[in-house]
């Protein structure tokens, strides 16, 4: 078993709203900074231990279609380094 | 001027407690999964113009500074790609 982390990147998918980035925008012109855009995601880093790379990759695309995303709004992608 | 997207990846400081994180961690143990550890992170992704690498690399760090982190507890990273 080797120890593994894998980054699970979940982002609400194109054309979907996503009034807390748009928040977060006006709140960042107001202080005077120049966007174009602001987008939001959530980011989950998983400490784990499987047999290979592809196994850790399996499993923490498991998690995300289980409960770290919700597939009717959410895209994800994932990211699998040794620790 | 050339197009940047400059990612902000905010995370709580080491000891600071999540308890949202430790919710996710054991929905995840009850769902069968096995992990030793999670943590969540938010991470922005703005879209900027600007002259230079390093000079969106410095405004996206002014941006974490004054609104997206909370020094107190909060940690963050900036990753600046051209678009």
């Amino acid at each position: 078993m080797t120890a593994y982390t894998a980054t699970v990147t979940v982002r609400l998918k194109h054309g979907v709203l996503d009034p807390e980035a748009e928040t977060t925008k006006q709140a960042l012109e107001r202080l005077g900074f120049e966007l174009e855009a602001l987008r939001s995601a959530d980011r989950f880093e998983v400490d784990l231990e499987a047999d290979s790379t592809a196994a850790a990759r399996e499993r923490a695309e498991d998690m995300a279609e289980r409960l770290l995303a919700n597939p009717t709004i959410h895209d994800y992608d994932v990211e699998v380094d040794e620790r």
